[in-house]
């Protein structure tokens, strides 16, 4: 059983822009009160988008399960108000879980919140809630930056976020944190903002003391822990001399990292550095990369095939990074698969 | 030999930050012309403050010369306004070249430059001029982001950017990019802010076409490039997918990487994916992590080791990385050592 535990709707029908589109250049309207407006797509348009994608790459990859959320890029937390937001979020969930009831061997749902800058995330109880309790939903991805690249709401661990880890404890389901677009020109999205997001976030986690009025509440911190691995002494080294406990105690209950690396040194030093117990595969297929590699002949984002290649890991702790942790850190995940 | 190209006055006498606090505190003076004011520091305080630091650990480590520019988490160009930053540039580096003055074999003197968020980098020519051809430094750090965490500034590749780079194309000296402290609570700086600047620029570099106008340009991207070389594959991808050339030729001909990555499997990273040619050898002693790394009993940021445990590539790769490569980035530096 391989499950991929990093999958956006990149390939959703076009209804789902036109709408999204229609909803932005409404906000220029003099209407008091925006309507939700509807979404008209069919099956059969669901069925296409995957079918020729991440369906096709499942089989060809050898992975059974992905757990799908909303194009990540898509969320734009920063457009428009918590209306707009929460609009948005209710249509790009409820795709989700068309696509979830289509195929449930293939995809278990993972909801956007509709987060809005300077709004508190309390806000976002509802909606994860209702994809949780009615569309059987197994956890969300939670935006660090709602502002798109200018960074104007408190960092993670602040009290400002606490009625979202309230709700998140009381349901179990962890959050993967995931940013969205940019717009600030300084940041290319996939290339500096997701990446940027990921060690932002795990160096909050490091100063802040979430843990510990939380102490059940997981996080998955994608794209390979941003630069987390990689500077793993600088991180070890700087919360020693912040006089913390050393990081496996500190956050590793808590903190896990998926494995969107994309090449084969990269998912090396993460196996070598990371203990195998906090590593979910992944992919983010099809995502922020989509092309052939001319060193490997395969897809950047195969990412399979780069942990295949380890040999210095055990069978067991394989089975850990392709399905094991990931039902520990979804607990409702069992319930399905 | 063995030359750091990457060390901070982070021990200079404490009349340095007395002059820095007085200065801030006279921001709010109604005066409408800020005076430079003096500092008075001896040669004797100076020498106190190298010998049990940075000479110390050269000699203890076996490195021979250091680069170093005033602390970058001081440089501060978000306080105050053009005047602040230019006087409190030329206080840093007239120190800096005291510093190198008195020790001429084991430093050689990397400026500070007096930005300032919305400011042309017009401004800093003036001080560069002076730092080189009157001070004999090597280079400069540069600030991609001069609001300390806002990121209000265009990106490296604008041309906003242009008459700081057209000095040092002239100069012939290269810039390490570097930011400062973060004003941003969700950035701290040495764990998220620093790491997430050279992440940043790396993107930058690879989306503008600055090398174009620039063939002779070459900057420094410090903390081993931030996370450019974990997610190596993920930026091969993203060029390729933008139809860019290969990463080698887009831009390795300007852009080079430091070796400031506090443990062993991220430098054997390091080492492995990003050509020898674009590897110099750093460890910002004294800097961000001062620790001892109990897993090994030496300091974290003793690069030094990590490098010489690595038995798969050759003495004259090794030699290129300690002294050869920093020789052709900072062709300056040829005069004296």
């Amino acid at each position: 059983m391989i499950i991929d535990c990093h999958g956006h709707y990149t390939t959703a029908p076009k209804e789902l822009e036109n709408f999204r589109n229609a909803q932005i250049a409404a906000l220029g309207d003099p209407q008091p009160q925006p309507t939700k407006g509807s979404l008209k797509i069919s099956d059969d348009q669901i069925r296409a988008g995957l079918e020729g994608a991440q369906l096709k790459l499942q089989r060809e990859r050898g992975t059974d399960v992905t757990i799908f959320s909303p194009r990540a890029m898509g969320m734009g937390h920063h457009i428009g108000n918590e209306t707009t937001s929460r609009h948005w979020s209710e249509h790009c969930n409820d795709l989700i879980h068309r696509v979830c009831s289509l195929y449930p061997d293939n995809f278990v749902g993972v909801c956007q919140l509709p987060q809005t800058p300077g709004v508190s995330p309390r806000n976002c109880i509802r909606e994860l809630e209702r994809c949780v309790r009615e569309l059987g939903f197994i956890g969300c991805n939670l935006n660090p930056d709602p502002s798109g690249g200018h960074w104007k709401d408190p960092p993670l661990t602040d009290r400002y976020w606490y009625p979202i880890y309230e709700k998140m404890a009381e349901l179990d389901v962890p959050a993967m944190i995931h940013v969205s677009a940019s717009c600030n020109p300084n940041f290319h999205a996939t290339g500096a903002h997701y990446i940027n997001g990921d060690t932002t976030a795990f160096m909050q986690f490091i100063m802040g003391d979430i843990f510990k009025d939380f102490p059940s509440l997981k996080f998955i911190i994608p794209h390979g822990g941003g630069a987390a691995p990689y500077h793993w002494g600088r991180y070890r080294g700087l919360a020693q001399d912040m006089g913390k406990p050393p990081l496996k105690e500190l956050l590793l209950n808590n903190v896990f990292f998926d494995t969107c690396v994309y090449h084969q040194p990269g998912i090396d030093l993460l196996l070598r550095v990371i203990p195998t117990d906090n590593i979910l595969f992944a992919s983010e297929m099809v995502g922020a990369v989509r092309g052939i590699d001319p060193e490997t002949g395969h897809y950047y984002d195969d990412t399979k095939r780069y942990i295949d290649a380890v040999t210095w890991i055990s069978k067991e702790d394989k089975e850990k990074i392709f399905h094991r942790n990931v039902r520990k850190v979804y607990p409702r995940l069992a319930v399905k698969h």
